[in-house]
């Protein structure tokens, strides 16, 4: 039996600056899972979290509370370690496909339990839903049975757990009460620690395309959440690593699938590779399989196998041609010089604008929309050369993506990043780039 | 033809301590008006302004806008200046019964649109809808008549003034963000600009019965608005006035009016004669009326003329004996000494608890229950002896008013006001109590 309270007075205590107690937050979140604390009520809470913090027991309390509200899953009657991997979001972030057949390879099983994509980063499912036939909804029993058979499953998480993180992140979203480190930290982990994974890697964004635009805010994050993780009895470890270029050369749904294919051929984009194996390794060392090597999976095409059998088990055919936009537009460079930036918000909100992505969360979205680079920030280019192809099946959207990616495409005279290393790539950096993509670690 | 905002974006202004520019202002008290902008929204914009604050261009626009939501009314064809008086609130402050029919003496037109109580702070309606046969409601029409015919009307205010105010009220007191200055400012500016009066006194409380529990935040509001009314072309004065004790000795429906009507018949306790002559002085300044002797329209009767012209005209029949309570109980001084503290928030909330006040804007009004003082602080006591008497028609709220009671009434060693003057009233201190009830004034 809660104990209960008024919320004006619950309200008024995280105003005021202080610290809400422990029945304080259990009565909170419960009541207004229930409807009886108001939404307005909730977003005056959640803008005086936001501005005012949460201490670390209140967070830990937090998400507990928001465990409570729902299921928790259970995978350990599984022959096999679990091991599971959270992005804060990013666009082109396309990671969770190659990685999640790739760890299954050595025997880890991975559930990737999924959202779809709000604002301009890209969903997971709503990428893997341009594969003709497959099924982003799986029973608890169907989950359990692919980790089984397969090794990796990419589904919609369910409704049931968490449900009142469901609510109150509908609810943020609306009332721009998203960015906050308390309520992005605890509605991420308890999700995962409902799940009921063994161990898990989360995967910060720090950058101009992620929530936490700087590297000290997103430090913060990345410790809160594998402090919530540790003190879980979850192995947890987060990267931070930069969104301020998009990842790989795509940003949209079925061109994302396209070039994960080509990553899990053995091939692909230098820092979509780094990434995947970055991810995969700290994967597989929490899993207990230290001594798993990921890049040669990718060469020899055994992930390529888990793939096609991951995609196949959801009715996904991994043969069939992936839809094609009926309309793209170049964006060419209007100079000579050196692409200097390429920034990773405006592309993603211009294949958001393209149609890759959805306004309100009951919008459809195109499989075909997005943009695809032909160049990475250290590129040398000329005048008249494309940098970017715009895609889209309804071209009306083009002058609006043009719109917000003049100032995100920068050119300045300059060497290359080729011409600078002359060859020589440096450590941690991608090839070809003179770009780093895991900017640090943080573990419990 | 306003212009059109995401609300999203007009939060994530004030979130991160930006101005919101006029535009995003009209736009957004427009919207929510009207059903566009979400009660979470503008609950979650209403947290960001009372942790960030707001700016004074932005306090003016923000009381435009709210004041164009609805009509303004126009006191211009009445024969006499027009004078108000708004209260922020305090316990067992009855002043606006004895100073409208006081102030109209003289000649000047006093409405006083006013509202019910909600908390522990008494509702002037309520007060007078214990006089037998009186109504609140008047149309426009008939306000201005009786102003014309009897100078004084105290009424409801139409829903028409400032409708966006009244929406916004109610969101706040669910929501924790009441007691923000430009929240407070704007809302009660708006109203009175709306109303069309030429003059206006504001009577801004302070001490732990009031909104303001210290005088420094009581005189930033008062300053605002007073700022507020002066660039509306209303001329405004604003009293900063004690409410860390309640106002004469009584706190209740029923027992207020009767304590009115003592001061209306040139008797009843100092500290109310005292502010209303003050409110009255201003009043009669700021409409022409310099050499107006209020004290004497008490002495002589004249003002008890008006009174009885101004509740026969609303229906109320002046020689009606007032309700009674069925049940009353003394709360006794537990030892000899001075009663060094009678804490007015105390005795609001025990008079609110027997059930002078409600706790829903649904909710009934007990027109008999309250809290009769027979101590002032300062006053020598002897254990034994009858501080309090609480009134209730619902015998069982005895123990919930006693409850808050127990700390708010406080007996100390050492010598009472009476004995420290030796009969000395030091100027601007009321007689007999050694208290000072008019603080400071803010003129613009």
């Amino acid at each position: 039996m809660t104990e209960s309270f008024d919320a004006v007075d619950v309200i008024r205590t995280k105003r005021d600056g202080g610290v809400l107690s422990a029945a304080q937050i259990d009565w909170v979140v419960d009541a207004y899972t229930h409807g009886v604390v108001a939404e307005e009520q909730m977003s005056a809470l959640a803008m005086a979290i936001f501005l005012n913090g949460m201490g670390r027991a209140e967070i830990v309390r937090w998400t507990q509370a928001m465990i409570r509200s729902g299921e928790r899953m259970d995978f350990s009657r599984l022959s096999r370690p679990t091991a599971d991997k959270h992005s804060t979001g990013g666009v082109g972030d396309k990671i969770t496909l190659p990685l999640a057949p790739l760890v299954a390879v050595f025997d880890v099983a991975v559930p990737q339990l999924s959202g779809r994509g709000l604002g301009h980063t890209g969903g997971t499912l709503d990428k893997l839903e341009s594969i003709p036939g497959w099924q982003a909804s799986l029973s608890n029993a169907q989950i359990l049975t692919q980790l089984e058979d397969v090794g990796a499953v990419i589904c919609a998480a369910g409704a049931g757990l968490a449900p009142a993180d469901k609510k109150l992140y509908a609810l943020r979203d609306t009332t721009a009460t998203v960015e906050a480190i308390p309520l992005i930290a605890s509605s991420i982990m308890s999700k995962k620690i409902a799940e009921g994974t063994d161990s898990l890697v989360l995967d910060v964004k720090v950058g101009s395309g992620a929530f936490m635009k700087d590297a000290e805010r997103a430090r913060e994050l990345a410790r809160t959440m594998v402090e919530l993780g540790t003190d879980a009895g979850v192995r947890t470890v987060a990267l931070l690593t930069d969104m301020s270029t998009p990842l790989g050369l795509t940003a949209g749904n079925a061109l994302e699938v396209r070039e994960s294919v080509e990553v899990l051929a053995g091939g692909g984009p230098a820092d979509v590779v780094e990434l995947t194996l970055a991810l995969a390794r700290e994967m597989l060392d929490a899993a207990g399989r230290p001594d798993a090597d990921p890049a040669a999976a990718l060469r020899d095409g055994r992930a390529m196998d888990v793939w096609r059998r991951m995609v196949a088990a959801q009715g996904g055919d991994p043969d069939a041609p992936l839809p094609v936009a009926r309309h793209t537009e170049h964006v060419v460079a209007d100079a000579d010089g050196v692409l200097s930036g390429l920034d990773a918000y405006a592309v993603g909100v211009a294949a958001w604008r393209l149609g890759a992505g959805r306004a309100r969360k009951e919008d459809p979205v195109q499989a075909v929309a997005g943009v695809e680079l032909h160049v990475k920030p250290g590129d040398a280019v000329r005048k008249g050369q494309p940098l970017l192809t715009l895609h889209t099946d309804t071209p009306e959207r083009f002058d609006r993506a043009r719109e917000v990616l003049d100032g995100g495409v920068v050119i300045s005279a300059g060497r290359s990043a080729a011409e600078r290393s002359a060859g020589q790539t440096p450590v941690g950096q991608t090839p070809g780039t003179g770009r780093t993509v895991v900017l640090d670690r943080v573990a419990g």
